[in-house]
């Protein structure tokens, strides 16, 4: 039988279950808000509340407002957070209040226990040796935590695993576009037989859009290393001693070793999250990249005897439960279905954006939970497409030739010796009798087999740009 | 230290840990997917496969093609997975191959080594006593299961959570809307002063919208209830005995108690799922309403003393970490936050929805999972927002009386009188003066006195549709 | 060089231009909202303003409100409207107040000083004939109007435009359906080749989307036919005559010969467009379904030599300019850019939803004018859909066969003889040989010859469930 | 009565009206999409091709492969479009190929035939003295020319009318935020008092916001900057004279005063537009801010007597048909319906993006028109808004001034002195009994009269960050 013991705030005495750190404003908000499944405000924020408290227990005992063992003890608690240590501890849920107030008040009590029992006392007997409130939330605001909290967890989520995993697969596609190069083969436009190119071309044009992609989301972070730590309540930086802001961003960016500074303006960084809404807006663009490259890569792999076929990608799994020796493209369809979560996300993250009202955005916890969830899926998306199908792609090379050698689209070649219209009605008479481009440019009369031969070459047509 | 087993399939043995259940084919999704958490699969969808593999089993015994014993085993299993007892077998994630094959052939494993164990063999050992694929799997594919996993899923979270949630939050709605029916309070429009209104109608308002909501979801039923089961591979129904279809949806329908038919066009059924778009676009809409009532009931609590104050609502928690004594509109703010990612959901589900190609849709796992996701908020969060805030709804008639009496647009009262235009002076003549719009009324001439107190009444202004 | 009169509002005097029916309001809009393209309010809610200006007129007389002389003459200038004589008289935008209240005075203004003109007097001089408030306006508010005009202009849009080009496109699919029936071809999934089914199959399954979709749209149609006249400024109908809200939707259903009737709630009908929101819900969905079977047809269509082949779609220009002799899916794409439209435009009115405050929800212009779009878009492309590609579709019967007839996944036939394992090796084996089933099967002495040829019939491998 | 000419393309003579310079595939488009609104193509994309094309003719002259005398022709007719001379020779509509095949063709048909009749021919007669194909279209495809007249067209709409009309409301933000630095008001944080802070500090919060936007719209300007000129076909460059891409771009610059290039990857170029989902990811941004800074302001100015009424904005116009005198804040409400319509072209524009196949993206008219009305939308609105409500907003200095002496939320200056629990039970004491913090701080005896005047300044509460 779960045992209680009785945990208090400004409201009055709450039971909370004795084998847990956290208190009173935890476990209210553990039964006001059942929606969805428990736990689900991500850890990542839990962490970088770890850190941010880390940084302000050292700026306000820098800065002369925190004994220096009530520092270390914070710290020490904090650390045993970011090991992992106490994962459990943390029981809240997205849908909560949204400020994020009663996450921060969780970290807070848990520090405040925990350091407690470091301290050699019982937890929920005698005064709390470390206060919730005074103490480990001194010199900030939930209005002013989790904002910063989001955005070192989002930032980290990016370096290290979205922004790894997308180039993980630029690069890869880049060795194929190189490898590929003298691979021609038929063009496609409006998926219609066009004028040809190499499958190393093709993959260029892939290699292009993530490079885009990764400019773009670099170009966020600027914004987002921004901290809103140093505001407090409302912005101005209320009952902070003079330069917590700047020295607090600066703890913060050497506990992490990522560039975050203080925020320019602090009223932005509370009531608006404009950040999160442009870096979601960057991977919404990579999402509409991927979603090109791994639909193409899938229609060229389709088949394998009645499609496409012009690339063969690893078999991985069985493809059907009745469908016997069926190979699918799988990790197409994963990245595919990330995009559209992602693209999804794009509006939630949006909304939640535009809804802030005066000095605070109550749509912190969704707002930060779907931009995680979209860096952590493009991330893992982009290196389980890369280990287990783009590494594998190989050109079905009989197959590219035979597509290529077969297309009416190769006329095009002749505008510039016999005109358009000409071109045309070579290319017309050939679809109609079924027969090749040669065939009905010779007997029409406007090129001999020679100056054919000479002017309609599949692998020159690819070169003009080189 | 793990323990292994070797399992095979049609490619080959695969390790997988000695004390599961599942086989070759879940082991190889679980490495080749590492996207996001484990497990991210609903469990509501493996529940959902229980439902139809015992009916699949039943069918396929009753059409004379699975031994009897063969159906007792698997329905036992099957029953064993719907009392909870495996949850931890079923470790696939959202983000695999987008027809779900591979959480079917989870199921398909963890059924067939589980009748192997209650069979009284040793897992791994000796020929499978049911085989996943030719018995578990029979008359059926993951083409045709998975959607109809979904729809099963789906239909009772609506049936067990949203739908229910919703009601309770109407019927308390609407309890607040005939309590405070004498309520005369101002009326606004464009969030500036308007004609009076009962906040009684204020809140009917709120029924009427929650009811269209219901009504609009109750219209999305009868396409959900469609099952594609007896499709198989592509809708033609390969592989299945004559009759199938029909009788599987009854066992469906009898198992879990809720009007599932075969699907009309099992084509349809299998290559778009518009029947989850239907219903999440419903579900959009009550998000829409949610948002609207939230949104004005927070801003009929906001205050206490610097806002609008008509309304107040429970406090539930202390409102924030810095500001002592605050109180805040958490209920509202976490059921918006759950509108917004309704509307996120929304476009992913859409997405979703738009590519299919040819005879199968592979964005099935990303699609449900998103419906169920939203079912579940909708449903919870109009629970919490009853229970939390809704029901403890009161006004603050005080200050609802003083709004009332000080508005200037009681004056339209006198446009069927003395005309738009002198009303108009009128109403701008106090505003300018910051008087009332009685001595500016008799001071113009326009009306005596005794004739304004008779036509300009606050109550009798919101009464003419009664 | 223009003139111009002078005309008055309540805030004094304005320049209008002296050719225009219109008054002060619509010229103080026009100056305050250089938004956009002028005159981008639809004329369709214009439309919807002149029949119920006109209803409303009729009421008033029979209510005793209004004299018989101005009700002639406020219907006579509603019926020049609808006519389209004054449709240069309509100047305003979208983006103007959020209640389209400038265009409701708009719409008075033209009505007034037209009916004055009628009246054999000279706009700009002398008293009004008819007031534009106290006559025109008699009995509503801008708030009760712009609903019902937009649930006119709406209803009417999907009667005569939506639905009957949707149905036209069904039909001609169902056409193809039938026609089509026993043309046996390769089904595909994951855009793998799979289990064959029949064309006529494949189209079946279209036709069922759009039956869905259209059981969908009428679903909507009750909440629609709801009017808010008779609600005026906040929803309690101030200023109406008893039994107005019943008449007056009376005589708009009798105009427009819709089943108009007054919304069972005005405060509903005033301070939220969940009516609109659930339309385009329906919208979307069949948006959903529309880029589903485009995609199919031109991915079908796609070659004519490189790609799939199947069928032949008509040519209907030249497909590039570069090109000569290319023919593309052109109607496949201005459809599937119509559904990308309107997949935008929900999210638009979904977000313009979810802001009514308090009384009235002030997105009205903008929620109206999307939905309007979508509606002719959808109904536009469908028709154009049909007259210029479906219509014409035609099987290439030689490719058909011949892709059926080379797929591996015939194999599925034999799971039901030898079991899933054997047919695997099956199908593995003759893909990795490039041979055919046939043969390896009988080289695996798995089959014989005869049981081969008894056993794999594509054509009757369609027919499980006719 | 319309007369005739005859125009012949590849396909064979279409008739078009002889009044029209246009020719066969003009007419052929017009006739096979009758989709929506006719000539809805936006001009500022023909105004592109203008640009392009006249470009296009100086480098295929200094190339060597156009002679003087048809690219002075072609210049000449370039020029008279970008005067606004033919705005009505451009009939089609977006709607339609989704290369935009048909409004390259439109362009190179009218230069072709108004040169024509420049070079004192009569349209119709004799050879073309300037060919649609094989001259005005030399060295491109549409497929490299309409991506180039999207991206010309949109970064100029964005150099010339979103850029600038941010910056006019970003400007007279910040003024108000420079005039409004002392006015102490009450903050407010989840709609409820919280801490003060100053009207000049909320202010400075929007012009960061848009500050921020701006900067992002920037960021993106570079990607816009790099035009697919030079691609042709399929991004291989085939048919174009060496150097050509380099050039043309060059030339484009020097026409058009803006900084293009060719872009670095023309497969990328053509097969993906992901420069224009960058673009409006910006412009969503954009919107999210401004919906933000909207609210916040008919909020502060909602009443006039019974709502927040903090600040006055203009009265710019009558705000009611029914209810004299009243005054909206409709600048907010046209702004903030932009910001949804913005909110959903996102969408559009991003689903769009997803769908390129192989070498082509056929969205383009779709995305580019899209994008082209965000813009449009967003500078005019920004310029309105500043105009007709930002410049003249006014704080209603006693309004300010009663209600943040009112709050409770003051005796957050209490913490650092007694403590948050003695601070919080000042504050709820206080609520309950309906005093003021001063009374009861006094009363439970945690300060005197005269420390609590000397802690609880409001106007110190507002400073800690200067």
């Amino acid at each position: 039988m779960t045992k209680f013991r009785i945990e208090k705030d400004t409201m009055g005495n709450v039971e909370v279950p004795a084998d847990k750190y956290w208190g009173a404003q935890t476990e209210r908000s553990r039964n006001n808000f059942k929606i969805g499944s428990p736990a689900s405000m991500p850890l990542e924020i839990v962490y970088g509340f770890a850190y941010l408290k880390k940084a302000a227990a050292y700026t306000n005992t820098e800065l002369g407002v925190l004994a220096e063992e009530k520092r270390d003890l914070i710290a020490q608690v904090c650390d045993e957070i970011l090991e992992g240590k106490h994962d459990n501890q943390f029981p809240l849920v997205i849908w909560q209040t949204g400020s994020g107030t009663q996450s921060n008040m969780n970290v807070n009590e848990v520090i405040a226990n925990r350091a407690h029992e470091i301290a050699g006392k019982v937890i929920g007997k005698g005064e709390k040796t470390i206060q919730p409130n005074d103490d480990v939330n001194k010199s900030q605001s939930s209005n002013d935590t989790f904002p910063t909290g989001m955005h070192i967890a989002i930032y980290k989520k990016l370096k290290e695993i979205t922004i790894p995993g997308i180039i993980k697969l630029r690069n890869t596609l880049n060795d194929k576009a190189v490898a590929f190069k003298d691979i021609v083969k038929i063009g496609r436009t409006h998926l219609m037989d066009a004028t040809p190119l190499t499958l190393g071309q093709e993959f260029s044009g892939y290699v292009a859009q993530l490079d885009f992609g990764l400019k773009a989301l670099e170009n966020t972070l600027p914004h987002l290393s921004q901290l809103a730590l140093g505001g407090t309540a409302v912005g101005t930086g209320l009952n902070t001693p003079k330069g917590y802001d700047v020295l607090v961003a600066k703890y913060i960016a050497e506990f992490t070793d990522l560039p975050f500074v203080t925020a320019e303006n602090k009223f932005e960084a509370l009531a608006a999250h404009d950040a999160l809404v442009e870096t979601h807006g960057a991977l919404k663009q990579i999402a509409v990249s991927l979603n090109k490259i791994a639909n193409d890569i899938r229609l060229m792999a389709s088949g394998p005897r009645s499609g496409i076929g012009e690339i063969i990608i690893p078999a991985n799994e069985p493809g059907s439960s009745i469908m016997p020796g069926k190979v699918n493209p799988t990790q197409a369809e994963a990245i595919t279905m990330v995009c559209a979560q992602v693209m999804g996300n794009d509006v939630a993250v949006t909304v939640g954006g535009t809804q802030g009202h005066y000095e605070l955005n109550v749509f912190k916890p969704m707002m930060a939970a779907n931009v995680l969830q979209s860096a952590q899926l493009i991330g893992d998306a982009c290196t389980s497409f890369e280990e287990n199908c783009a590494a594998g792609i190989e050109p079905n090379q009989k197959r590219i030739t035979e597509l290529v050698n077969n297309s009416l689209m190769l006329v095009t070649a002749l505008n510039t010796k016999i005109g358009y219209y000409k071109a045309a009605e070579i290319a017309n008479t050939a679809h109609e009798n079924g027969t090749t481009l040669k065939t009905e440019a010779v007997r029409l009369g406007y090129v001999t087999e020679e100056e054919y031969d000479a002017w309609v070459k599949p692998e020159e047509m690819t070169g003009s740009l080189k």
